[in-house]
Protein backbone atom coordinates (compact mmCIF):
# COMPACT_ATOMS: atom_id res chain seq x y z
CA UNK A 1 0.00 0.00 0.00
CA UNK A 2 1.74 3.50 -0.81
CA UNK A 3 0.48 6.82 0.51
CA UNK A 4 1.05 9.50 -2.05
CA UNK A 5 1.16 13.26 -0.88
CA UNK A 6 1.20 16.04 -3.36
CA UNK A 7 1.64 20.04 -3.71
CA UNK A 8 -0.29 21.34 -5.89
CA UNK A 9 -0.42 25.07 -6.86
CA UNK A 10 -3.21 26.39 -8.90
CA UNK A 11 -5.63 29.35 -10.36
CA UNK A 12 -8.69 29.26 -9.46
CA UNK A 13 -10.01 31.27 -11.84
CA UNK A 14 -11.37 28.73 -14.07
CA UNK A 15 -12.57 26.33 -11.48
CA UNK A 16 -15.74 25.77 -9.55
CA UNK A 17 -13.71 25.45 -6.28
CA UNK A 18 -11.64 22.06 -5.47
CA UNK A 19 -14.41 19.78 -4.53
CA UNK A 20 -15.48 17.57 -7.07
CA UNK A 21 -19.24 18.31 -8.18
CA UNK A 22 -21.29 16.78 -11.19
CA UNK A 23 -21.22 18.69 -14.18
CA UNK A 24 -19.00 21.59 -13.94
CA UNK A 25 -14.85 21.76 -13.90
CA UNK A 26 -13.33 21.66 -10.51
CA UNK A 27 -9.30 20.88 -9.37
CA UNK A 28 -9.91 17.79 -7.45
CA UNK A 29 -12.01 16.60 -10.33
CA UNK A 30 -9.11 17.34 -12.90
CA UNK A 31 -6.69 15.81 -10.61
CA UNK A 32 -8.26 12.46 -10.15
CA UNK A 33 -9.44 12.31 -13.96
CA UNK A 34 -5.40 12.93 -14.48
CA UNK A 35 -4.37 10.05 -11.65
CA UNK A 36 -7.15 8.27 -13.13
CA UNK A 37 -5.30 8.17 -16.44
CA UNK A 38 -2.01 7.16 -15.09
CA UNK A 39 -3.38 4.74 -12.29
CA UNK A 40 -5.79 2.96 -14.42
CA UNK A 41 -8.31 3.69 -11.88
CA UNK A 42 -9.40 6.45 -10.08
CA UNK A 43 -8.04 7.93 -6.84
CA UNK A 44 -9.61 9.31 -4.39
CA UNK A 45 -8.02 12.37 -3.16
CA UNK A 46 -8.37 14.02 0.51
CA UNK A 47 -7.45 17.44 0.87
CA UNK A 48 -6.11 19.78 3.52
CA UNK A 49 -8.04 23.23 2.01
CA UNK A 50 -11.29 22.60 0.10
CA UNK A 51 -10.82 25.99 -1.98
CA UNK A 52 -13.91 28.09 -3.26
CA UNK A 53 -15.04 28.47 -6.55
CA UNK A 54 -12.15 31.57 -8.14
CA UNK A 55 -10.19 30.81 -4.72
CA UNK A 56 -6.23 30.12 -5.76
CA UNK A 57 -3.65 27.56 -4.19
CA UNK A 58 0.14 28.09 -4.08
CA UNK A 59 0.68 25.48 -1.61
CA UNK A 60 -2.25 23.07 -1.56
CA UNK A 61 -1.63 19.57 0.38
CA UNK A 62 -3.86 16.39 -1.53
CA UNK A 63 -3.29 12.51 -0.87
CA UNK A 64 -4.26 9.44 -1.86
CA UNK A 65 -3.81 5.79 -0.75
CA UNK A 66 -2.88 3.50 -3.37
CA UNK A 67 -2.92 -0.24 -3.16
CA UNK A 68 0.22 -0.88 -5.33
CA UNK A 69 3.70 0.89 -5.51
CA UNK A 70 3.50 3.85 -7.50
CA UNK A 71 6.23 5.73 -9.21
CA UNK A 72 5.74 9.29 -7.67
CA UNK A 73 8.12 11.10 -9.93
CA UNK A 74 6.21 9.79 -13.11
CA UNK A 75 2.92 10.61 -11.49
CA UNK A 76 4.58 14.60 -11.04
CA UNK A 77 5.55 14.62 -14.28
CA UNK A 78 2.34 13.13 -15.92
CA UNK A 79 -0.21 15.54 -13.93
CA UNK A 80 2.01 18.54 -14.93
CA UNK A 81 1.61 17.01 -18.93
CA UNK A 82 -1.93 16.59 -18.25
CA UNK A 83 -2.84 19.50 -16.06
CA UNK A 84 0.01 22.70 -16.83
CA UNK A 85 -0.14 25.45 -16.80
CA UNK A 86 -3.51 26.09 -14.65
CA UNK A 87 -2.63 23.29 -12.23
CA UNK A 88 1.14 22.72 -11.54
CA UNK A 89 2.48 19.83 -9.51
CA UNK A 90 5.48 20.89 -7.54
CA UNK A 91 5.76 17.94 -5.66
CA UNK A 92 4.84 14.50 -5.21
CA UNK A 93 6.58 12.07 -2.43
CA UNK A 94 5.72 8.69 -0.69
CA UNK A 95 4.32 10.15 3.14
CA UNK A 96 3.92 7.66 6.14
CA UNK A 97 1.31 5.34 6.45
CA UNK A 98 -1.67 6.90 7.82
CA UNK A 99 -0.98 10.17 6.29
CA UNK A 100 -4.06 11.96 5.50
CA UNK A 101 -3.75 15.84 3.95
CA UNK A 102 -6.82 16.74 5.46
CA UNK A 103 -6.33 14.61 8.78
CA UNK A 104 -3.09 15.24 9.42
CA UNK A 105 -2.56 19.47 8.62
CA UNK A 106 -2.26 21.39 11.56
CA UNK A 107 -2.22 24.59 10.48
CA UNK A 108 -3.46 26.40 6.80
CA UNK A 109 -2.32 29.77 6.08
CA UNK A 110 -4.05 31.82 3.48
CA UNK A 111 -3.66 35.53 1.83
CA UNK A 112 -5.89 37.75 0.84
CA UNK A 113 -4.30 40.46 -1.65
CA UNK A 114 -6.08 43.78 -1.93
CA UNK A 115 -4.79 46.52 -4.66
CA UNK A 116 -6.08 50.09 -3.95
CA UNK A 117 -4.21 51.67 -6.71
CA UNK A 118 -6.40 53.62 -9.26
CA UNK A 119 -5.94 51.37 -11.95
CA UNK A 120 -6.03 47.58 -11.79
CA UNK A 121 -3.23 46.14 -12.64
CA UNK A 122 -3.53 43.94 -15.79
CA UNK A 123 -1.18 41.07 -14.76
CA UNK A 124 -2.42 40.65 -11.39
CA UNK A 125 -6.00 41.59 -11.65
CA UNK A 126 -6.50 37.62 -11.73
CA UNK A 127 -5.17 37.43 -8.29
CA UNK A 128 -5.77 40.61 -5.97
CA UNK A 129 -9.13 42.77 -5.19
CA UNK A 130 -8.92 45.77 -7.10
CA UNK A 131 -10.63 48.44 -4.51
CA UNK A 132 -9.39 51.81 -5.58
CA UNK A 133 -9.60 53.77 -2.00
CA UNK A 134 -7.11 53.83 0.90
CA UNK A 135 -7.72 51.75 3.32
CA UNK A 136 -5.93 52.79 7.26
CA UNK A 137 -3.96 49.84 8.51
CA UNK A 138 -4.40 50.14 12.43
CA UNK A 139 -8.17 50.12 11.86
CA UNK A 140 -7.69 46.44 10.46
CA UNK A 141 -4.85 45.40 12.92
CA UNK A 142 -7.26 46.95 15.68
CA UNK A 143 -9.98 44.77 14.41
CA UNK A 144 -8.03 41.95 14.01
CA UNK A 145 -7.18 42.03 17.47
CA UNK A 146 -10.41 41.09 18.31
CA UNK A 147 -10.93 38.17 16.38
CA UNK A 148 -7.47 36.35 16.87
CA UNK A 149 -7.88 33.46 19.61
CA UNK A 150 -10.58 30.65 20.02
CA UNK A 151 -13.98 31.98 18.98
CA UNK A 152 -17.21 30.74 17.76
CA UNK A 153 -16.63 32.15 14.22
CA UNK A 154 -20.31 31.70 13.12
CA UNK A 155 -20.99 35.61 12.01
CA UNK A 156 -17.90 34.65 9.62
CA UNK A 157 -18.84 31.49 7.56
CA UNK A 158 -21.30 30.02 6.09
CA UNK A 159 -22.74 27.39 8.55
CA UNK A 160 -21.33 23.84 8.23
CA UNK A 161 -24.30 21.63 6.60
CA UNK A 162 -23.76 18.69 9.00
CA UNK A 163 -24.30 21.35 11.38
CA UNK A 164 -21.19 20.84 12.87
CA UNK A 165 -19.16 23.10 15.18
CA UNK A 166 -18.14 26.57 14.41
CA UNK A 167 -15.28 27.40 16.67
CA UNK A 168 -11.87 27.96 15.54
CA UNK A 169 -8.51 29.19 16.97
CA UNK A 170 -7.51 31.70 14.93
CA UNK A 171 -3.91 32.10 15.32
CA UNK A 172 -2.86 34.76 13.15
CA UNK A 173 -4.81 37.80 11.07
CA UNK A 174 -2.50 40.56 10.36
CA UNK A 175 -2.65 42.76 7.70
CA UNK A 176 0.78 44.92 5.89
CA UNK A 177 0.71 47.39 3.19
CA UNK A 178 3.66 47.98 0.48
CA UNK A 179 2.59 51.00 -1.64
CA UNK A 180 -0.39 50.12 -3.14
CA UNK A 181 -0.62 46.90 -2.39
CA UNK A 182 -2.31 45.43 1.17
CA UNK A 183 -2.27 41.91 2.50
CA UNK A 184 -4.04 39.97 5.21
CA UNK A 185 -2.43 37.00 6.41
CA UNK A 186 -4.73 34.36 8.17
CA UNK A 187 -3.18 31.28 9.68
CA UNK A 188 -5.92 28.88 11.84
CA UNK A 189 -5.88 25.14 12.69
CA UNK A 190 -8.37 24.74 10.09
CA UNK A 191 -11.45 27.59 8.92
CA UNK A 192 -14.96 27.20 8.49
CA UNK A 193 -16.15 27.87 4.94
CA UNK A 194 -16.12 31.32 3.12
CA UNK A 195 -14.16 32.03 6.88
CA UNK A 196 -11.49 34.23 5.46
CA UNK A 197 -13.44 36.11 2.72
CA UNK A 198 -15.47 37.25 5.59
CA UNK A 199 -12.73 38.02 7.86
CA UNK A 200 -11.19 39.99 5.29
CA UNK A 201 -14.84 41.80 4.58
CA UNK A 202 -14.88 43.29 7.73
CA UNK A 203 -11.24 44.21 8.21
CA UNK A 204 -11.68 45.92 5.08
CA UNK A 205 -14.94 47.48 6.67
CA UNK A 206 -12.78 48.74 9.34
CA UNK A 207 -9.99 50.41 7.11
CA UNK A 208 -12.40 52.18 4.90
CA UNK A 209 -13.85 53.52 8.07
CA UNK A 210 -17.12 52.19 7.48
CA UNK A 211 -17.07 49.85 10.71
CA UNK A 212 -15.56 50.90 13.98
CA UNK A 213 -13.12 48.16 15.21
CA UNK A 214 -14.72 47.94 18.67
CA UNK A 215 -17.90 46.95 17.34
CA UNK A 216 -15.90 43.52 16.47
CA UNK A 217 -16.90 42.01 19.79
CA UNK A 218 -20.13 42.24 19.35
CA UNK A 219 -20.17 40.93 15.70
CA UNK A 220 -19.03 37.85 16.89
CA UNK A 221 -21.23 37.58 20.12
CA UNK A 222 -24.21 38.48 17.50
CA UNK A 223 -23.60 34.69 16.39
CA UNK A 224 -25.20 35.80 12.87
CA UNK A 225 -24.01 36.04 9.34
CA UNK A 226 -25.55 39.30 8.70
CA UNK A 227 -23.85 41.10 11.65
CA UNK A 228 -20.55 40.96 9.63
CA UNK A 229 -19.63 43.11 6.91
CA UNK A 230 -20.05 41.94 3.23
CA UNK A 231 -17.49 39.28 2.33
CA UNK A 232 -14.65 40.13 0.09
CA UNK A 233 -14.72 38.47 -3.48
CA UNK A 234 -12.84 34.97 -4.11
CA UNK A 235 -10.25 36.27 -6.51
CA UNK A 236 -7.91 37.89 -3.77
CA UNK A 237 -7.71 34.62 -1.77
CA UNK A 238 -4.59 32.35 -2.09
CA UNK A 239 -4.29 29.26 -0.08
CA UNK A 240 -0.65 29.80 0.80
CA UNK A 241 0.55 26.66 2.94
CA UNK A 242 -0.54 23.77 4.99
CA UNK A 243 1.58 22.81 7.67
CA UNK A 244 2.05 19.46 9.16
CA UNK A 245 3.35 17.84 12.41
CA UNK A 246 7.51 17.21 11.64
CA UNK A 247 7.21 13.91 11.03
CA UNK A 248 3.76 14.15 8.63
CA UNK B 1 -5.61 71.89 -30.57
CA UNK B 2 -4.66 69.87 -27.16
CA UNK B 3 -2.42 66.76 -27.81
CA UNK B 4 -2.68 63.87 -25.00
CA UNK B 5 -0.31 61.49 -23.93
CA UNK B 6 -1.21 57.87 -22.74
CA UNK B 7 0.59 55.60 -20.56
CA UNK B 8 -0.79 51.90 -20.87
CA UNK B 9 -0.17 48.70 -19.47
CA UNK B 10 -1.99 45.63 -21.26
CA UNK B 11 -2.21 41.77 -20.72
CA UNK B 12 -1.59 40.97 -24.61
CA UNK B 13 -2.86 37.27 -24.04
CA UNK B 14 -6.77 38.47 -25.35
CA UNK B 15 -5.42 40.76 -28.44
CA UNK B 16 -4.92 40.24 -31.92
CA UNK B 17 -1.95 42.55 -31.13
CA UNK B 18 -1.66 46.39 -30.84
CA UNK B 19 -2.60 47.60 -34.73
CA UNK B 20 -6.17 48.31 -35.34
CA UNK B 21 -7.22 45.50 -37.73
CA UNK B 22 -10.87 44.81 -39.21
CA UNK B 23 -12.90 42.03 -37.33
CA UNK B 24 -10.27 41.24 -34.77
CA UNK B 25 -10.16 42.66 -31.21
CA UNK B 26 -6.92 44.61 -31.15
CA UNK B 27 -5.47 47.16 -28.40
CA UNK B 28 -5.95 49.79 -30.73
CA UNK B 29 -9.13 48.68 -31.21
CA UNK B 30 -10.68 48.69 -27.88
CA UNK B 31 -8.81 52.25 -26.50
CA UNK B 32 -9.44 54.19 -30.42
CA UNK B 33 -13.27 52.85 -29.64
CA UNK B 34 -13.39 53.69 -25.92
CA UNK B 35 -11.92 57.24 -26.24
CA UNK B 36 -14.47 57.80 -28.92
CA UNK B 37 -17.30 56.55 -26.73
CA UNK B 38 -15.98 59.62 -24.06
CA UNK B 39 -15.26 62.06 -27.01
CA UNK B 40 -18.10 61.96 -29.17
CA UNK B 41 -15.41 60.85 -31.97
CA UNK B 42 -13.03 58.25 -33.11
CA UNK B 43 -9.38 59.70 -32.70
CA UNK B 44 -6.57 58.17 -33.97
CA UNK B 45 -3.88 56.82 -31.96
CA UNK B 46 0.21 57.25 -32.64
CA UNK B 47 2.07 54.41 -30.67
CA UNK B 48 5.25 53.71 -29.67
CA UNK B 49 6.04 50.35 -29.88
CA UNK B 50 3.47 48.28 -32.42
CA UNK B 51 3.31 44.85 -30.28
CA UNK B 52 2.63 41.89 -32.27
CA UNK B 53 -0.56 39.47 -31.23
CA UNK B 54 0.02 37.97 -27.61
CA UNK B 55 3.17 40.17 -26.57
CA UNK B 56 2.67 42.64 -23.06
CA UNK B 57 2.84 45.77 -22.16
CA UNK B 58 3.74 47.32 -19.17
CA UNK B 59 4.96 50.49 -19.93
CA UNK B 60 3.11 51.84 -23.48
CA UNK B 61 2.91 54.85 -24.74
CA UNK B 62 0.43 56.32 -27.10
CA UNK B 63 -0.84 59.94 -28.20
CA UNK B 64 -3.35 61.42 -30.24
CA UNK B 65 -4.79 65.12 -31.48
CA UNK B 66 -7.07 66.64 -30.63
CA UNK B 67 -8.91 69.98 -32.00
CA UNK B 68 -10.66 70.71 -28.79
CA UNK B 69 -9.33 71.19 -25.13
CA UNK B 70 -9.90 67.49 -22.64
CA UNK B 71 -9.85 67.06 -19.59
CA UNK B 72 -7.07 64.19 -19.04
CA UNK B 73 -7.87 63.26 -15.83
CA UNK B 74 -11.47 62.31 -16.73
CA UNK B 75 -9.88 60.69 -20.05
CA UNK B 76 -7.85 58.53 -17.54
CA UNK B 77 -10.91 57.18 -15.27
CA UNK B 78 -12.99 56.87 -18.68
CA UNK B 79 -10.78 54.61 -20.07
CA UNK B 80 -10.07 52.60 -16.94
CA UNK B 81 -13.93 52.44 -16.38
CA UNK B 82 -14.07 50.56 -20.17
CA UNK B 83 -11.34 48.77 -20.38
CA UNK B 84 -10.23 47.80 -17.26
CA UNK B 85 -8.72 45.29 -15.87
CA UNK B 86 -7.45 43.39 -18.95
CA UNK B 87 -5.76 47.31 -20.19
CA UNK B 88 -4.72 50.07 -17.58
CA UNK B 89 -4.32 53.63 -18.22
CA UNK B 90 -1.73 54.34 -16.19
CA UNK B 91 -1.56 57.88 -16.47
CA UNK B 92 -3.22 60.93 -19.02
CA UNK B 93 -1.35 63.91 -19.97
CA UNK B 94 -1.17 66.77 -21.77
CA UNK B 95 2.16 66.88 -23.93
CA UNK B 96 3.44 69.89 -25.84
CA UNK B 97 2.80 70.49 -29.58
CA UNK B 98 4.18 68.31 -31.33
CA UNK B 99 4.61 65.24 -29.72
CA UNK B 100 4.05 62.18 -31.28
CA UNK B 101 4.18 58.66 -29.45
CA UNK B 102 5.98 57.18 -31.98
CA UNK B 103 8.49 59.23 -33.97
CA UNK B 104 9.56 61.44 -30.78
CA UNK B 105 10.12 58.13 -28.70
CA UNK B 106 14.21 57.68 -28.49
CA UNK B 107 14.01 54.42 -27.26
CA UNK B 108 12.25 51.14 -26.71
CA UNK B 109 12.94 48.35 -23.81
CA UNK B 110 11.64 44.61 -24.15
CA UNK B 111 11.97 42.28 -21.39
CA UNK B 112 11.45 38.64 -22.49
CA UNK B 113 11.27 36.13 -19.55
CA UNK B 114 11.70 32.44 -19.18
CA UNK B 115 10.76 30.26 -16.54
CA UNK B 116 13.24 26.86 -16.44
CA UNK B 117 11.82 25.44 -13.53
CA UNK B 118 10.12 21.54 -13.83
CA UNK B 119 6.35 22.57 -13.88
CA UNK B 120 4.81 26.09 -15.44
CA UNK B 121 3.81 28.17 -12.98
CA UNK B 122 -0.07 28.28 -12.97
CA UNK B 123 -0.05 32.33 -11.56
CA UNK B 124 2.49 33.52 -14.29
CA UNK B 125 2.46 31.28 -17.61
CA UNK B 126 0.59 33.48 -19.27
CA UNK B 127 3.52 35.97 -18.88
CA UNK B 128 6.70 33.77 -19.74
CA UNK B 129 7.88 30.99 -21.76
CA UNK B 130 7.79 27.83 -19.43
CA UNK B 131 10.78 25.91 -20.77
CA UNK B 132 11.87 23.22 -18.65
CA UNK B 133 15.61 22.87 -19.36
CA UNK B 134 18.57 24.51 -17.44
CA UNK B 135 20.12 27.27 -20.20
CA UNK B 136 23.87 29.00 -19.25
CA UNK B 137 24.04 32.09 -19.32
CA UNK B 138 27.42 32.17 -20.64
CA UNK B 139 26.99 31.18 -23.91
CA UNK B 140 23.60 33.36 -24.20
CA UNK B 141 25.77 36.62 -22.96
CA UNK B 142 28.26 35.67 -25.57
CA UNK B 143 25.94 35.81 -28.32
CA UNK B 144 24.81 39.19 -27.19
CA UNK B 145 28.15 40.90 -27.43
CA UNK B 146 27.73 39.74 -31.23
CA UNK B 147 24.23 41.63 -31.40
CA UNK B 148 24.81 44.69 -29.53
CA UNK B 149 25.61 47.72 -31.70
CA UNK B 150 24.30 48.90 -35.18
CA UNK B 151 23.67 46.24 -37.50
CA UNK B 152 21.67 45.15 -40.41
CA UNK B 153 19.24 42.60 -38.50
CA UNK B 154 17.42 41.07 -41.83
CA UNK B 155 17.95 37.77 -40.11
CA UNK B 156 16.45 38.63 -36.78
CA UNK B 157 13.11 40.09 -37.85
CA UNK B 158 10.03 40.09 -40.47
CA UNK B 159 10.87 41.99 -43.29
CA UNK B 160 9.20 45.42 -43.64
CA UNK B 161 6.37 45.34 -45.90
CA UNK B 162 7.75 48.49 -47.45
CA UNK B 163 10.65 47.55 -48.07
CA UNK B 164 12.37 49.48 -44.98
CA UNK B 165 15.66 49.79 -44.08
CA UNK B 166 16.48 46.84 -41.59
CA UNK B 167 19.03 48.62 -39.86
CA UNK B 168 18.79 48.85 -36.41
CA UNK B 169 21.03 50.15 -32.86
CA UNK B 170 20.75 47.49 -30.41
CA UNK B 171 22.20 49.35 -27.38
CA UNK B 172 21.14 46.63 -24.82
CA UNK B 173 21.07 42.57 -25.51
CA UNK B 174 21.52 41.67 -21.52
CA UNK B 175 20.66 37.89 -20.02
CA UNK B 176 20.42 37.70 -16.17
CA UNK B 177 18.69 34.96 -13.88
CA UNK B 178 17.25 34.41 -10.45
CA UNK B 179 16.78 31.02 -9.87
CA UNK B 180 14.24 29.02 -12.17
CA UNK B 181 13.70 32.63 -13.87
CA UNK B 182 15.38 34.35 -16.66
CA UNK B 183 14.93 37.29 -18.22
CA UNK B 184 16.32 38.75 -21.54
CA UNK B 185 16.54 42.83 -21.23
CA UNK B 186 16.61 44.46 -25.24
CA UNK B 187 16.72 48.45 -25.69
CA UNK B 188 17.15 49.91 -29.13
CA UNK B 189 16.09 53.33 -30.49
CA UNK B 190 13.56 51.01 -32.28
CA UNK B 191 12.74 47.25 -33.71
CA UNK B 192 11.66 45.41 -36.55
CA UNK B 193 9.09 43.13 -36.42
CA UNK B 194 9.41 40.02 -34.47
CA UNK B 195 13.13 41.41 -33.41
CA UNK B 196 12.95 40.85 -29.96
CA UNK B 197 12.07 37.50 -30.15
CA UNK B 198 13.55 36.20 -32.56
CA UNK B 199 17.02 37.32 -31.04
CA UNK B 200 15.50 35.70 -27.98
CA UNK B 201 15.45 32.58 -29.82
CA UNK B 202 18.83 32.69 -30.95
CA UNK B 203 20.01 33.44 -27.59
CA UNK B 204 18.20 30.40 -25.94
CA UNK B 205 19.85 28.52 -28.89
CA UNK B 206 23.02 29.35 -27.35
CA UNK B 207 22.13 28.82 -24.08
CA UNK B 208 20.97 25.10 -24.99
CA UNK B 209 24.11 24.42 -26.49
CA UNK B 210 22.26 23.76 -30.20
CA UNK B 211 24.31 27.13 -31.34
CA UNK B 212 27.98 28.26 -30.65
CA UNK B 213 27.57 31.68 -29.56
CA UNK B 214 30.69 32.08 -32.32
CA UNK B 215 28.46 31.25 -35.01
CA UNK B 216 26.05 34.79 -34.46
CA UNK B 217 28.27 36.92 -37.02
CA UNK B 218 27.53 34.77 -39.64
CA UNK B 219 23.83 34.65 -39.10
CA UNK B 220 23.83 38.22 -39.07
CA UNK B 221 26.06 38.23 -42.33
CA UNK B 222 23.32 35.73 -44.22
CA UNK B 223 20.90 38.13 -43.76
CA UNK B 224 18.31 35.68 -44.14
CA UNK B 225 15.98 34.92 -41.10
CA UNK B 226 16.21 30.76 -41.80
CA UNK B 227 20.21 30.97 -40.44
CA UNK B 228 18.68 32.31 -37.05
CA UNK B 229 17.47 29.84 -34.63
CA UNK B 230 13.53 29.75 -34.21
CA UNK B 231 12.03 32.91 -32.52
CA UNK B 232 10.56 32.46 -29.33
CA UNK B 233 6.70 32.56 -28.54
CA UNK B 234 5.05 35.90 -27.86
CA UNK B 235 3.61 35.74 -24.44
CA UNK B 236 6.87 35.59 -22.70
CA UNK B 237 7.27 39.49 -24.18
CA UNK B 238 6.88 42.27 -22.59
CA UNK B 239 7.04 45.93 -23.52
CA UNK B 240 8.50 47.85 -20.48
CA UNK B 241 8.85 51.29 -21.50
CA UNK B 242 9.73 53.83 -24.06
CA UNK B 243 11.83 56.39 -23.86
CA UNK B 244 11.60 60.05 -24.92
CA UNK B 245 13.96 63.29 -24.77
CA UNK B 246 13.62 65.13 -21.49
CA UNK B 247 11.08 67.73 -22.73
CA UNK B 248 9.44 64.98 -24.82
Amino acid sequence: MTVVRLLLAYDGTGFHGWARQPRVRTVQGVVEDALARFLGERPVLSVAGRTDAGVHAAGQVASFVWPAPVDVDRVQRALNGMLGPEVACLRATRAADGFDARRSATAREYVYRIHTGAAADPFRSRYEWHRPERLALAPMRAAARHLVGAHDFRSFCRLPPDGGATTRTLRTLSASAAGERLEIRAVADSFLHQMVRSLTGTLVAAGSGRLDPGEVPRILEARRRDAAAQMAPPHGLTLMRVRYRANG
